[in-house]
Parts: C-alpha cells; structure tokens; sequence
C-alpha cells in the first residue's frame, strides 16, 4: 500500500473542536433533556441583517436569469469587491490586486502553508489558533511532536501571558521565517498596541521574516487607539501578509467569505514577489468563492451594510461583556472581551481540560480548554461571546449557581 | 528575506486559462468592436433552473431568520446531503460518511495533494488537467521541469492518444502511488469503457497504488453501457478515491459545491485507513462549503432538480454535437463531444498554439490549445461546449467560413 504522509502521523488527536463536540455529545446523550449552551467554537448565532440577506437572495435570484447568471469567476474575487474591500476597509492602505477574496480565513491559511512549503521556520503565540500549528505540521515545517512539552520540534513558541502582557518578549525570540500573529486574539482576547506592532514589524524587517497577520476579530476592536490592520504601521507592507473575514463582522461563518492581503513590497529572498506565487496558489488550486456569498459581501461593505455589522457586532460585545462581569463576581480573573468576542478566564491551580469538564458536567455549558491552544493555555479557559442574548444569559447564571 | 519555496520556482509560465485569457484580452484590444466568442474554459453558461435556484434563493432568504440561521456547520458538509449523494448518484454503492461535501473539485484536488504530502510518485494520463501535475508540483511530488520533454521530472505520464483508444498502456507504466484518472475526459472528451476501468482497477491493486478518480464530467454520460463511476467497478472501494462536483450538471461553476469519495476499505501501508487522514485534512484546514451552495446541492438531488439537471446537460450535449459535427464538416478529425462536453480536435502537422492563435485571430473564437494539457496534445485543440446555443452556432458558421 501506499506509504501514509510522514507529516500527517505526527500529528496529536483530532482537531480540537471536533474533541469538544465529541464531549459534548457524551454529556448529551447522558443528560437528554439538559439544554447545553455552547461558549465554545467561536460560531454566530444571530441572524443576517435585512440588507446583507437580500443582497444574497438577489444574487441567488439572478443567476436564474440569462443576465444574472455567472460562472467561474476570477480566483481572485470580483473586481469591485476587491476594490470596495481596499477602499472601504482599509481607507487605501492596499489595493485592490493585492486583495485576494477567498472561502474563508481557514482555508487561506491552508493555502499559504502550501505556498511556503516545507522548508519554512514557522513561531506562533503560545497560545494560538491551532491551524497555524497543524497546517504547518501537515506541510512538513515541524518535527515530531513533543508530549512532555505539549510543543512541536523545529516549531518557536512565544509564550503570550498576563505576565508579558500577551505580547512575546521578541528580544528572547529566535529568529524564524514566518511569524503568525494574531490580533484581537483568539484566544485571548488580547488586541496588541500600536506600539507592541511597530516592535513586531521592525523585529521582522530585522530578521528578515514574514508575518502572518490574522486580524479576523479586527471589526471588534472599538478603541480608536488600538490598530485594526497591520498595515496601519510604517513598514508593515514589506514584511506583513495579512488575513481577513466577514465571517464574524457580517454573520457569514456558514455563508462562506474571507480575504487575504498581500502587498507589493513583500518579496522573497530572489527577489519575486510573493503576491506573485499567491497569484500562482490561488488560480492553480483554489476556483474563487461563490459568487452568491461574494455579492453579499459587496453588501456588507454598502453603508446600510456596514451599519448592520456593526450592530451585529455591538451584539456580541454586550454579551462579552454579560460574560466577563460574570465570571469576575465569581472572582475568576479575566482578560480580553472588551475589543474582541473572547474571554481568557484564569482558573489558577487548575487543569484546563478539569474545569472545562466541570463546567460542562454542572452548568451544561461548552467552553474551551485555553491548553487546546498550547501549554501556556493552561489553567484557562476560553469563553466565546457567540450566542442568544437570552442563552448567555442563562449560561452567566448557571456558573454563578454551579461552579466553585 | 525569506526563501521562496524551491517548488514553487519550478512551475513554468502561468496556469494554463489566465495565459489564454490574456491572449484572448489582447485580440480584444486590438478589435474592440469584436464579438469574441468562448470555446475555452469549461465555464457553464445556462441560467439555473427555477426549482434549483427557487432552493438557493430560499436559503439566503432562511439565514435573515432566527430559525434559519445557520453558522459553521460540519466540515464534511451538511448530514442530509452526505446521504443523498450516496442515495442519489451512487445508488448506495458509497455510504455517507464516506462522502465528504466541498467548495469544488478543484480546490479537494489541492486538498488532496496536501494530505498525499512530497513522498508520493504520481501519474496522470496524458494530456490531462493542468491542477494534478501542477499542484503536485507545488507539494514537491515531482522534480524539475524539462522544457525538451514538456515533462516534470519524477512523474510518470500515461500517453492517452486516439493509437490507443486514449487509455494506457499498463503494462509499460511504470509502478506509481497515486494514479490520476479522469473519465469521462477533460481534455479528450474518452470515457473508459467497463473492462478498461477494470483493468485500471486490477493494475492499482497488483501495484498497491491509489487512483484519484476525477468523475466531474459524469452526468454526461448517456450510453448506459459506460460507467458513471469507479466504484460500478470490483474491486473499486480497495483502491480509489473519487472527485465529483455539481459544478457541470447543475450549472454551479460560480456557486461552488463538489464532494470528494474516501471509501473505508481504502488504507496506507501501516492499516490507518485513508479517510481518516481525509477527515483529519478537511476539519483542518477547511470550513465546509457555503451553507446557501448546500441547500442548492440538496434540491438539485430532489426529483425536480434530477429532471433540471438532466435537462442542463442535454442542452450542453447538443452544443458539442453541433461543434463536432461543424469540424468533421471541415474535414478535421474529433473525438469526444458524445458522453463529455470537450471535443477533441485533431489537426494534423500542426501546432496547437498556431491553431489556437488562428481561430483566435481569424473567427475571433477562444478554444485551448491541447498542449496545455500536456506533450501527448500537441496537434490537438480542445473545444468546450460551453455556450449560449446562438454563440455555438455563430462560432460554428464562423470555423467553417474562417478556417482552413
């Protein structure tokens, strides 16, 4: 038989959130009757906002109509919704062919795995969105995996803390080619300062890096101090590719639409452009997002479109807020949730996978373990701010009532 | 600065439709009051049926409701269309869960490539779709390109020409781990007969290869003696994998639905059975495909959408009757058009890029030129029969009345 890829054996368990899903099913089918309220995989629950929803029923409309109807699109996206994209949500920080419209977040970074390929020394926050890691580890750019440390071989952890204030203490940082770095933070919740990005973009110039910038909680950032895109800072453009999504500002999680910037400026060590070989990845393996979810996307960013997700996210952020008074009543130390949809609640002393099974057992209520994102995710736990008000609200007071 | 991926540098010139696009764009500029007409791109031209786009419309319609608001769903795609995949198209002969749900063909290629890793040797059928070389090329399945030969080196190529009845001759073909196969063919427009899939079968199994299986094109099948799918043949669950896409049938080229087949039976040398590893991929680095696309794959599965499917493609079919019939007319000899949408065109002593060129230049029509798609097209042109019925009878007088 064939031999089984060498990358994908060294990779731990499942993913994640299918584990999560797995327990919580167990606890299901144990308890028939409890009602379980998910805090856990960071998924919308409310509905698209009327301008949104009949822009992709039109768009749906038309393409039963001769006029209307689209095929294959450019892989790219559509012209105007890379322009509206460049104009609207970065005030021309970018143009419009370095925005590269895809199906999601997720799989772009999939794809740029691919397009670095394994020869790449990769450092993520620890901890960290656990795509980076695995995707990497698929790729070939890791080693064996290490259980006594929780960490992957040839892979640099920056341990992210409230001891450091969330932000890797760079100095200490090996030098590695690619630097994933994501901000507002899943999981922490943690939005890094203008000044802490100017110090990551000069320490990648330095070392001549790229860094993978995933800003798909941007939209929650509501402090004006604080930077929605890497590209607000001076230089960024040479060293930053930077990862986006409507899939939590605009509700389209299921719907499908996200993007990826890449700037002229960035090159290899050639000289070639690495637009050019995303240019290369993307029209090779990837057939554009569908169009129906496209022109929705090109509604969002419409006024009447972008007042609709910023009430949807306005939304989130009051429960965010439900979530994180509740948990420091109940004298858990808490951070992030102000200008993102986490809460990195401490639970000092204890094992992560303990107090999420804890809650789950007593309240009904799914979070996730902070050590699924790495071991400096010990001891916490991450609360996701997506659901019905009236279910956070029921899910504040079952863990006022059940737990400690 | 970062080192570009040495994979990446090995790839020649541009993915085979942009290079034709532009060459199209540049006639265009040149004759701007040209109504250049497209033969090229498999792109599906024919609005969506009302039953299929009436599903499409609701489900946009669904997601501005509290009920019917869906976020993430499972990676591997909604439960109901998993079973009536395996229900409808393949009578039971595959069972849900071996039916994992994406944005395309295209992209599970890619996905695949990812999951198969470097280690692996490959072949494909010569001439073929550019993603199986291409994007093995990118995983570093292949070693360099030689430009004398056309070939990339570390791959084997199975010349597939009208001397052998465009199937391979197995006995000369070298052992391999991964066997590409595509029937009915892209470019070639041959669909394998039983006893040859038998034979293709029977050769993977005594060399413990896997065959990627690429049955896109099969609801184009209309002589009932040819098989739809690999798995009508015995033996077939050991062996192969197979890749299928609404794209074609229901006219979803731009709303983005495929699904991919990991049959249980299937394993890599140390027993860990191959879906795993798929599922293992897709919940990885993919996020399901658009929730809107599935609930257009579920009525394009529903006896209403069966009949609109079937009537798409017959629509198609009488396009290449009216191409192939057009070129025999000219005294050139085709192949295919009869059970696939691509007719393979042979003119003799020729070059297919002057060819190309010509019918570009003379009866401003866009087709691809069989080289492209490998050594073994060189001579050939491919026509799509992709088009509104007037556009096919305009190109069709203008052949005649231009070329030759």
């Amino acid at each position: 038989m064939v031999k089984r890829n060498p990358d994908l054996t060294k990779l731990q368990a499942g993913y994640l959130f299918p584990e999560i899903n797995r327990r919580k099913r167990k606890v299901q089918e144990e308890n028939p009757k409890a009602k379980i309220i998910s805090l856990g995989v960071g998924n919308t629950t409310e509905p698209l906002k009327p301008h949104i929803t009949n822009a992709l029923k039109k768009a749906a409309e038309e393409l039963g109509t001769q006029e209307g109807y689209s095929g294959y699109g450019d892989e790219q996206g559509l012209t105007e919704l890379r322009a509206k994209i460049a104009a609207n949500l970065y005030g021309g920080l970018v143009k419009p062919d370095e925005v590269y419209v895809s199906d999601g977040a997720k799989c772009d970074i999939g794809r740029l795995q691919m397009m670095f390929g394994s020869h790449v020394k990769i450092a993520v926050q620890d901890p960290s969105y656990p795509v980076y890691v695995d995707g990497s580890v698929i790729t070939g750019a890791s080693g064996g995996y290490s259980s006594k440390k929780g960490y992957f071989g040839g892979i640099v952890y920056m341990p992210c803390t409230p001891q450091n204030g969330f932000f890797p203490d760079l100095k200490k940082t090996p030098k590695t080619d690619i630097i994933y770095f994501c901000s507002p933070n899943n999981p922490t919740g943690a939005v890094a300062s203008r000044e802490q990005l100017k110090e990551l973009v000069d320490y990648a110039k330095k070392n001549k890096s790229i860094i993978v910038f995933d800003a798909a909680y941007g939209e929650f950032i509501r402090d004006k101090r604080l930077p929605k895109t890497i590209y607000e800072i001076e230089g960024a453009r040479e060293v930053a590719i930077e990862i986006n999504s409507f899939s939590k500002p605009a509700g389209f999680t299921g719907v499908r639409l996200g993007y990826t910037i890449v700037p002229k400026e960035l090159k290899y060590d050639d000289g070639t452009e690495v637009n050019k070989d995303w240019n290369r990845i993307i029209t090779t393996l990837f057939n554009g997002a569908s169009n129906i979810a496209q022109k929705g996307g090109l509604a969002a960013l419409e006024r009447e479109g972008m007042t609709e997700m910023k009430e949807t996210i306005d939304y989130y952020l009051n429960n965010a807020r439900i979530i994180r008074e509740t948990l420091r009543e109940m004298g858990v130390t808490t951070y992030g949730g102000d200008n993102a949809p986490y809460i990195w609640a401490h639970f000092k002393g204890r094992k992560s996978w303990d107090v999420f099974e804890e809650i789950l057992d007593k309240a009904h209520v799914v979070s996730t373990p902070g050590v699924g994102f790495g071991p400096a995710g010990e001891g916490f736990i991450r609360f996701s701010a997506f659901g019905h008000r009236a279910d956070i609200e029921e899910a504040a007071k079952r863990l006022r009532e059940k737990i400690k």
